[in-house]
């Protein structure tokens, strides 16, 4: 029987740690290769790992990057060596005066718009590359609307690898630009998300040497999500917060930030301190937090009608495990309007100079209504995932803020302005 | 004699290693204050240093942020405990398929796009922002237009201080949104930059504790451009390169990543190795390629007209300062065309995944033309700084760069496109 097993999961490929994919649902193992449903049950797989000893110091040693936590993530050990965009190790900044508009006590923000590409993708975009790298793909592809992306074709440029993206045709040109301008083929399709989604599963079944890395490299994809609560973890000294609030789109992000405080409390890397998990939706695309307030386990799918496009998956596939997450540390998953979104966005550039993307505003918008309800302990310590950059959505606010006074050119204009703002 | 010197240099403030303010024209000290001209011969004056002894040791166990290099720098000791931006230690990436590319044998390419508002500017700004602390200002203030705007204001809005930008009422509106996204005071002038910047001037003379950055304390806001030199140098492992590349504005980037390179071998941090600094400019504004190439040691001013819109000051203040590094150093200040400023931007991004400003474009297309020139050793080993975030001039690329094929949304369609495109 142990025989069977072992060869069962036998794998030639350097994944690192990883030892087999595993369901989330029969917990069902497969061999390492470049699978996303269980053959059993259809559950999704999701990465086993048999870790190797990990110590802080192995780590403070390592790369200024998420490679620095290589030992843990399904990736080559020789990853650092291969043209990246050694994303991560973005900025952990205390928000004092967030905090004092919050009314909270202790508050952090986790910056990750200082990624290559401005946004979290970049993270899990470099261990889908790796990863299918190993399992021998030479292309690497996307179905997206916008952050996904740009961090794939810079991905695929740095690596020097084709690409081929998906995108509705519809999209801001912005969007179009900042993608196409990393070459690669980039297909404008007449119609919705759903139909670029629908397309790319497709062509990842008749191209075996495509990576989509949200479809067929899927769990190793994932896996990159939890370098944000490892960051956070050690950027904090070492220590677990106590309170995090993430946003939700598929809900992947916010399991694997969960699953990375764990293995590094399981790991000894960290006290396994008790942390509580809070969602954050936009009420034009939040199934999970409805899902949530009804008590329910299955979420009931959506059609998005929010500005925070980034979040606005109707369908969430890893919405059950949220609930999971969620329910079981405690926390709660709550939504804001889109005048809420921008209203987070403004205060959070305003308290502390982080321009955040309408992702951001859900956060920041939702961590004031569930304070204000009760459910973030204002006198625990919080910590705010900021995944985007304001940059890429600047029709959010554009209408909301401007000149505080437009003025002719002289001395005297001039002073008059200001000692009427006075 | 000596005690008068050390009356006329003593200093209540703690600015670190800071010693006094010393002209570059005539080696006149005077007291840290805030001061920018001489008082005995109106030449600029920078500040002079008595350096702590620094080691590798002591500055790769600081914060992972230019506050790593702090006793290097005009900043209290104290200065990573107040709220500030944290700029700094962006990556320094290998660039093979660039240099392949350029057909030189190795290359890297700073990417400071990393920085919190994108731009090296937060550098400079985070420099500045502290020194005025400690000089007793309580406003954070500029002309720009563009990433200084930006840098400023959110390095006010994250201090909590009051901050009062000045930008010409005809700038894009993408400029004006992420400036006025952090709040703070943004008057818009009817009038071109040279308008904004001597009104700066007139109100910094009036409002005492009015700090504008880049005017009544340029001195200290300057010096945080070493940090550049400083971080190749570390990123590195600790030595210098053969050759930098540097974009030319105002020419103080330039003279201070040289400044940069210049203490670390002086402090025993480097091997005092050679080292050749260029210069790049858009030919649009090109004041001081075009001093080089006639051999001239004054800047004649030029009225700028180029898309590279951060580099365009017609009369660069340190100017004749950028001359000396190039020509001490065996460089040169090459210059290009719009045309090949675009053609830079799409080749950084195609090759290395990084997508630059227009700034950025000018320095990877003047390095091309510096080659090929035969100016730039090929075989020598290469840094290109790249500055500023492409994110910020959409508008240089969006007309050159678009979706491959826009075909509807059935597999036929995109199967026949992609055949078409194989």
């Amino acid at each position: 029987m142990t025989l069977t097993a072992a060869h069962e999961t036998a794998t030639s490929y350097d994944l690192g740690p990883a030892r087999a994919l595993s369901c989330r649902e029969c917990g069902h193992e497969v061999p390492l290769a470049a699978e996303f449903a269980c053959p059993r049950c259809f559950g999704p797989l999701e990465v086993a790992y048999d870790f190797p000893n990990v110590t802080r110091a192995s780590i403070e040693a390592g790369p200024k990057s998420i490679w620095r936590y290589k030992d843990l993530l399904p990736v080559p050990t020789t990853v650092a060596e291969h043209p990246n965009t050694e994303p991560g190790l973005t900025r952990l900044i205390q928000a004092d005066r967030l905090a004092a508009a919050l009314g909270v006590r202790k508050l952090w923000v986790k910056d990750d718009t200082g990624n290559p590409t401005h946004s979290f993708k970049d993270r899990v975009v470099a261990v889908a590359l790796a990863a299918a790298r190993e399992l021998g793909f030479t292309v690497l592809c996307c179905p997206s609307t916008g952050n996904l992306a740009n961090a794939v074709a810079a991905a695929a440029a740095r690596a020097g690898w084709d690409s081929v993206v998906l995108i509705p045709s519809s999209l801001e040109q912005a969007k179009i630009t900042t993608t196409a301008v990393y070459g690669g083929t980039l297909l404008a399709v007449d119609g919705n998300y759903d139909d670029v989604n629908r397309l790319a599963t497709e062509l990842a079944a008749e191209h075996e040497e495509w990576a989509f890395v949200n479809v067929n490299v899927r769990p190793y994809y994932a896996e990159g999500s939890k370098t944000l609560g490892y960051e956070v973890a050690e950027q904090l000294g070492w220590r677990l917060p106590q309170q995090i609030v993430v946003p939700v789109a598929s809900g992947s992000q916010l399991t694997k930030v969960d699953k990375g405080f764990q293995e590094f409390g399981k790991l000894g890397l960290v006290e396994p301190t008790p942390y509580t998990v809070f969602g954050a939706q936009a009420t034009g695309c939040s199934p999970v937090a409805t899902a949530f307030e009804a008590g329910h386990d299955v979420i009931q799918p959506v059609k998005p009608d929010t500005i925070a496009r980034s979040l606005a998956i109707g369908n969430p596939a890893d919405g059950p495990y949220v609930l999971d997450s969620v329910r079981r540390t405690g926390g709660s998953v709550g939504h804001v309007t889109d005048a809420e979104v921008v209203e987070g966005i403004r205060l959070l550039a305003q308290t502390e100079g982080v321009f955040a993307e309408t992702a951001g505003g859900v956060t920041v918008a939702t961590a004031k209504k569930l304070i204000e309800a009760g459910k973030i302990d204002p006198d625990a310590e919080t910590v705010l995932l900021i995944t985007g950059d304001g940059l890429k959505t600047l029709d959010a606010v554009s209408g909301e803020v401007g000149p505080t006074a437009t003025v002719p050119s002289t001395s005297k204009a001039v002073r008059e302005a200001l000692a009427h703002l006075a």
